[in-house]
């Protein structure tokens, strides 16, 4: 694709180019997760260690994207982990100081160089743009990035 | 945070903060898909489908998070899926003209607002920072945005 400098782009056309030469992309969210899980120290480290159920909103912009999901639906939910520590590349795995550091690709650390969140999560209820989903270990404010069904 | 305008900041933490105002994450590859499969036309709709071996090239940069992982590890590999189109929000599932238009976060589309790959792959080798791993259906020159076990 040739890029005339000075003719009109969109902003997606925009961003694309920019992705094309730095080799980086960017994340818009698509709604976020209400919680009453408020900080990293209460949230369970994985869904399945006695997490809540939450709301997925999803913005107004993506709500299309919803048609088809319904109640006792299996799905990958992709959140955006926006207070983990991009800068660390090795952990104690589960925060446990007698066990050796690990590379975080080996290990479900949220800290890691692109802190991306993978929740399997069952659909309670869906009522317009807000999905009631569970078990949610992500704390409240978490914004939300992908949402995918378990099977195809 | 206060943040002092004027003051010396690492990228890390103008990116940070360049988050927190619009709500926008930037991804930074952490490395590349190597393949056979050149083309989103030569590529199965899913790594179970028939999906060839493939390698995974990780940056120099982020290298020490691979330690740890081993010939056959179970792991889930997020790709950044470069030709997928961003404003679709309605697809045909499998590409099939038959089966009614449906939200894009029902199924497995590439083309979605984040197109981010999720592919769960067994590690065949492990060269210095290369893995050779299977089955995966990206194309080649996908980039690799993250990798996770599958358990932890």
């Amino acid at each position: 694709m040739v890029a005339r400098i000075g003719s009109v782009r969109s902003r997606y056309f925009q961003t694309k180019l920019m992705n094309e030469m730095n080799g980086e992309a960017t994340l818009h969210p698509i709604g976020v997760i209400r919680s009453t899980i408020r900080t990293r120290a209460e949230a369970p480290k994985q869904g399945s260690e006695g997490a809540p159920d939450a709301w997925l909103e999803v913005n107004d912009s993506a709500a299309e994207a919803l048609d088809g999901l319904a109640r006792g639906d299996e799905l990958i939910v992709l959140t955006w982990l926006h207070q983990a520590k991009r800068d660390v590349l090795k952990v104690h795995p589960r925060s446990d100081p007698l066990r050796p550091l690990t590379g975080v690709f080996a290990t479900r650390s949220p800290d890691r160089p692109n802190p991306i969140g993978i929740h399997t999560v069952t659909v309670r209820e869906v009522i317009g743009n807000r999905l009631r989903i569970g078990p949610m270990e992500a704390i409240d404010g978490t914004p939300v990035v992908d949402i995918k069904p378990v099977e195809c």
